[in-house]
């Protein structure tokens, strides 16, 4: 079993959905897809004249406060326009595949923090009713049956917030993340418009080819920046049982079998 | 089993769904849900600045232009917003619901009309990229997994144009139509918000309460203007096997308990 995530950003629009859709038909692999949004939420933010308000912590994490209209605008992208343009992207290659969001069958749960404090473009803030969560729960048994169907799960944030019944802006990797932990995957396989992860980000060909997740410490020596996040999870991923993980590129031809086949940043054990 | 259409239309939001997935919650009924997303879809376009464009043709058929914008349009409104949020109303509720467009699992399949002729604003047109269609095939594998799951499917248009790979604008009563054939549902429940069949527009009491589909042609004369097309499609879904079929208020407390006991316009044989 492999999850994949494909990145939201703006290089990877409806050519790389072909390419992965020749991939996955012609590997008929158990997979569950994980995809983002985020070129396409930010087009449609901007063309209705909502800008993204971005919020700097006391951690000094920024994040969008994602109000009512905004949660809204990424139903309408994530789980409506990028996820149903892929499904019919892979139908249309032959893979049977169902899109879903973390609302559906409940499969992503969590909490939302409805008060964010922090600043905004340097002035203290305080805003009510964001939509934004955190996942606390996946639960598998959807994916299950559809994968014993023979179906592919396509998969996009948001998740649920059961107890209200609405939904929550949450992380599209990290979602990736929680769903390969818990259906115990052999691999999780990220896909962006990087050729994997980079010893200097402004230089394609610093790849760093492996990553020896026996040794977290010494994992950890080689990433910096914004890396230092994404090998930690990683490196927490593969100590709660997911096979490797591989970040690779997502502009490729044929970008799956060449992340199956090594091409990328493999993080394993050994 | 039971296929219930929920309408699209400005009437009916969230305090609707609420009623819809209380109702659904107490009867524990083998359900698909089909709904619609127009008030959304039109609310929308007139803020992106993308007013409809109204074709008629021939026939006198008014439609409306689906260019590749407005597809996306419609699936952003239709599979995103409206979808998940009534999913996410279902689940606060207690039922487990999965929002799937007719998409997924090719549940709805047709071919795209391209080329689009008539006259707007009375001027004789020619358009092309249209992405409207017809639905051909109704393929019912993935509602019987759900449902064999103990899920509650939660259907609306697009359909699917499954040689092109791209999304094709559907009437959302024809696909609870074709999908209560094709299912041989018990009843067919259409909601929306009047009362029933009237037998004056304007009038809500003068509503039809039964309509004897055994003698068609006599069915047919209590219908006018936009009903007939209503009680035509009722007849020929009871033809084809379904056992009958209900025009019933979205707008009531407890729709779905209503609609069951007979209130509205009940079509059946005898």
């Amino acid at each position: 079993m492999f999850v994949i995530k494909i990145g939201g950003g703006a290089a990877i629009g409806e050519a790389a959905f072909e390419q992965f859709a020749g991939d996955l038909a012609e590997l008929n692999l158990p997979v569950v897809l994980v995809h983002g949004g985020n070129a396409e939420f930010s087009a449609l933010s901007s063309k209705l004249g909502m800008p993204p308000r971005m919020i700097t912590n006391d951690k000094g994490r920024v994040s969008r406060y994602t109000d009512r209209e905004t949660i809204d605008l990424m139903l309408m992208t994530y789980a409506g326009k990028v996820n149903k343009t892929l499904v019919a992207k892979l139908q249309q290659a032959g893979v049977n595949a169902v899109g879903l969001s973390g609302i559906d069958g409940r499969i992503a749960t969590g909490r939302r923090k409805p008060v964010m404090r922090g600043t905004e473009d340097g002035k203290p803030k305080v805003l009510r009713d964001d939509h934004a969560g955190t996942i606390e729960q996946v639960d598998i048994t959807l994916i299950n049956l559809l994968l014993s169907g023979g179906y592919l799960p396509v998969l996009t944030p948001p998740a649920l917030a059961l107890e209200e019944g609405r939904p929550i802006n949450v992380d599209g990797d990290k979602l990736a993340l929680e769903l390969a932990i818990a259906i115990g995957a052999e691999g999780l396989l990220f896909f962006s418009d990087t050729p994997g992860l980079l010893r200097d980000r402004d230089d394609e060909t610093s790849l760093i080819r492996e990553i020896d997740a026996t040794d977290p410490e010494k994992a950890l020596t080689v990433a910096k920046g914004r890396m230092v996040v994404k090998v930690e999870a990683a490196l927490g991923a593969i100590e709660r049982g997911v096979g490797r993980v591989v970040f690779s590129d997502a502009r490729a031809e044929h970008p799956v079998k060449r992340a199956l086949a090594g091409e990328g940043t493999v993080i394993k054990n050994g």
